[in-house]
């Protein structure tokens, strides 16, 4: 017989106002830091969340390091970064915005005609007043990125362009939180921290996340173990997974994606590769049940680490919800991705539903019963003792919680199939199980 | 090899208008009897189905047994209830409408004011005509029912409320009926009899049922053994359960609830909680090519002793056929569910979908085909010589039963695949087999 | 390890516009042929065949041998066949068409009244300017066919009817070419030669026959061996099925018919009995990507060779791909399916299609990633270095073969899932495979 599970996750509150103004004050701070896949801005990045989860550990790793397929690249720092127009005005100046140097651009400092320029030049004619996010890790060379508008309006003459960055061997930053629960089984999330200034497709995952940590460690009891990622996109993931697969495969029973979760137009999931794990299930059931509508992504519009976690052979069970995804807004990979995008209501809405597909998880049992044809509830006082018209629907979650506990379909199976939330059944579930009618 | 199925009741015909008029005669005769869970009702009414069906065997247990999880409750016998208003005159007269007075009320005859009686009134605001359908089987306690107008119409004054019941220790009735067949397995047909005087929701079950126990009662031949079971709701199909499980779970290979099958309006289909059962596929089948246009229900809108049945752990494979389903139509639990609510017409319609369920299960049988490549029909007599345009539609039936005998589709499948009454198809399986083509 | 798959059939190019006048040319020499079940003219028709594809061998079967459950009926050969008028003219001239007499009619030279001579006579009302096309296979009688018009003009008087013809024991023909490839499990490709003058239910199906085996003799290297079948329809299956069915059962695995590809006003698809085997997927996923559109047929539709190819116990997995589908088109069996309704662009689409569902066959292969994590396309030259808004779709196809190759799915279901023709998917797996990343 197993015993009663820990229902403290499953009826804690989840986040209010306050917690989506924390967030969005969070953001704040990480906001000016230029991340790339390594350098500072990545351990200052890493400083600032350690200050908000005590116990997140920081870990690197060496510049060439072989880790599956791939080698960690240098590392790249970045000073300062800007061009001399033939007036002598200075553009692209990265302390204005980051995002107008390309990341990992090689140190640079050349005098050239606008016509060479052109060549290292990057903008959106479709988004003219955007400044796009353009990276180059694997292929050595320099660029900036601008406006178009502001690209239109450059005058023929002699331009010098100034990269004050080093790419040399050293480390890449990564960091996690495993916060301990009554069983070894893991669930995972995992969120990115290399991109520069953007809000949606970046800051967003990671002060969700950090917040979803904190909520978690305030629970006198967690049923699971949660294990935060916070790791450069991609190669990050490799990294991890180079490290931590065989514990990985062995513990995670289901994990989550925390990226694009900021703005207010939007819900969306995208499944793992599997399509049917738990935490697919969760997932969805948590977004059906708090995001009302929401936008359904195949597999194949997949961009973020859920493509390392869910690669053949290594078939982690990761599922993502967004808020709006990468690469379905105008604004995405942009200087439009800024603080004004993501709100305080966009962050607390998107913590919510890693809370409450969480606390599917939590809840999620498979239930036997232990009685022979439906149970006498009145005698247990569990049911109206007078019989009505319209009785037999008072009870519903409870009669058909136990109807179906036939030790093969699990709770949130049954929910599913009574369209209502786990969160609300479980109490349902707890009182037939405190009467000994399942178990 | 198997012996050829029995095909008497495929082939029998099924009922027709004076069938109907005898069920509606037999439900007139039924009608005035006040039935409950237990007491003279409920032998009455299994005394004057005897008369129609030769082995119907009653049964009784003693109040407080414990039977699975719950305990039989005491007999409830009622001789008479009324109310003597202010001005003298009798309401809520029993002997007039039996739904006047809560079922199990306890004994009861005191003065009491208005204010004090309305706390044992039940009336429906929104049906201001009809008495109301109220029981109180396990908590002690009195009441009367009455139309909304009639309570409304209620002058403040002294009023006396008279019970003459008893409700004691004594026995809990019911009934059943085997018509054993050449094979030992069973199919199960389950109705209550413990509802007064209404017709859909109560007495359409019984006349239904014992009409088609007397068609199968009349069948040389019956491949399958038939189990008719009458018991008052709930309880009752506990109490049989608790006598029969291990056998019914052994050798019941379909089952139905017979209930509210005797009005017009409608026909209904609620699976078995499994619901891919072979009763499932049959009653489907049987409504698809005999009603023409049906209601589905889930399983979630259970509420008869399918609820028993289907429960965990007992598993029965039982569905249901409907005509208009409980609460779902507005004079359900009212005395507006009269004789006029149910028909011969309703009734007929109702019996006939069981028989062609019946017949259904009767013809199924897994066929294999005895020859390689099409067989030469033509040599046996059983195609057109003449090949033209139209040649190839003409046999479909019997081209297709023979290549779909693969061993694994049963005869059920193949007719649904055909979009074919199985009960027609059945005679090209015959001349198959008959000509030694599949077995 | 496997070896990496030829690719010649994949890579090859598909039928242009002067395959389909070739095919069209070969359809206009074996018109006049009088084709039936056996004689003269199914030996004219091998032979001609042969010409285009050596290697074809003729085989025969004698009359009165038993074959499953069938017995090769007697040989028919005719050399002339006319009616003589009261009026002298002659009418239902065997000579200007071949439809004009029953096929199988006994010899006969008999004068009868108009009275008498009706009872020989075949028309269709609804179709009053075709002759149809009638047999009498395995009933002995004689007949002839007309257009309803004609024979609304018929006077009444006195006729000659002569059909010179021998029907007595001889053989039955048939013919088969086998292509061997690498492997000896094999593709079948059946079609049949038992009609005389009509040209989509009949011609285009040897023409198109006859051209695929051209194509694929040409290939430097074919994966699969092909086996092609010219036979009459029905018994020449049957008689095939008797000589080879072990073989066929131990090799095949997969197979088409090949009939009703001339015409250019649709495409079809018919499933194998089985509906879900390699044929019926590739014959699909062909469709969808060389038809846009195309009618979809139930198992319960077939007519042609498929019913003794998929029957019980033979369970061959033979799909049908079509232009427009026998039993389908006004003028099917009726002197109106004639060379005009059938064009070399119709037969052209025809053989198209089984070729692209030949290249689905060659190229499906069940991959398994070799690496863990995503690959380092990047390093190998196959991903762009420099990332930007859209470079995660630029390699789809390369990164999703990848992604899904976990030893499950085979090539085939990711094109599906991808919704690419596999024929351009088989580059993407053959660089993944060059490089070591999938075997």
């Amino acid at each position: 017989m197993q015993p009663p599970l820990p229902l403290d996750v499953v009826s804690a509150p989840i986040a209010d106002a306050e917690t989506g103004a924390a967030m969005h004050r969070l953001m704040a701070r990480l906001w000016p830091i230029c991340r790339s896949l390594s350098g500072q801005g990545v351990r200052d990045t890493l400083d600032i969340l350690a200050g908000e989860m005590p116990g997140l550990a920081g870990h690197r790793v060496a510049s060439g390091e072989k880790c599956l397929d791939w080698v960690v690249p240098d590392e790249w720092n970045i000073r300062d970064a800007y061009i001399i127009a033939p007036d002598g005005s200075r553009i692209c100046d990265f302390k204005r915005n980051n995002l107008h140097v390309v990341s990992y651009s090689l140190p640079v400092d050349v005098e050239l005609d606008l016509d060479e320029l052109q060549a290292h030049l990057h903008s959106l004619p479709e988004l003219p007043q955007a400044i796009p996010y353009v990276t180059s890790y694997y292929r050595r060379r320099w660029g900036f990125c601008l406006s178009h508008e502001q690209r239109l309006a450059l005058k023929p003459g002699r331009y010098r362009a100034v990269i004050d960055a080093t790419l040399a061997p050293g480390h890449l930053d990564f960091a996690d939180l495993v916060l301990p629960g009554e069983s070894d089984e893991e669930i995972l999330l995992s969120t990115y921290i290399c991109h520069p200034s953007m809000a949606n497709n970046e800051l967003s995952g990671p002060v969700v996340a950090a917040h979803l940590a904190k909520w978690l460690a305030a629970m006198p009891r967690r049923r699971y173990t949660y294990r935060f990622v916070f790791v450069p996109e991609t190669i990050g993931a490799i990294i991890y997974l180079s490290r931590h697969l065989a514990h990985l495969k062995e513990k995670v029973v289901a994990g989550f994606m925390i990226n694009c979760v900021g703005d207010e137009r939007a819900y969306g999931f995208m499944p793992s590769r599997a399509e049917t794990t738990l935490a697919d299930r969760a997932g969805l059931h948590a977004l059906r049940h708090h995001a009302g509508t929401f936008d359904r992504y195949s597999f194949l519009m997949r961009g973020s680490d859920e493509r390392q976690y869910c690669s053949p052979g290594v078939d982690l069970p990761v599922a993502s919800l967004f808020r709006s995804k990468y690469d379905t807004y105008p604004e995405y990979h942009t200087s439009l991705d800024d603080m004004n995008l993501v709100t305080p209501a966009g962050l607390c809405g998107g913590l919510q539903s890693f809370q409450r597909a969480i606390q599917a998880i939590e809840a999620n049992r498979r239930y036997q019963a232990q009685v022979l044809g439906e149970p006498n509830l009145g005698s247990r006082g569990l049911y109206p003792t007078m019989s009505s018209k319209d009785t037999f629907k008072i009870v519903f979650g409870l009669v058909n919680v136990f109807a179906y506990s036939d030790g093969k379909r699990d709770l949130l199976e049954i929910a599913d199939l009574l369209d209502m939330p786990i969160w609300e059944l479980a109490a349902a579930a707890r009182d037939l199980e405190t009467h000994g009618l399942i178990a």
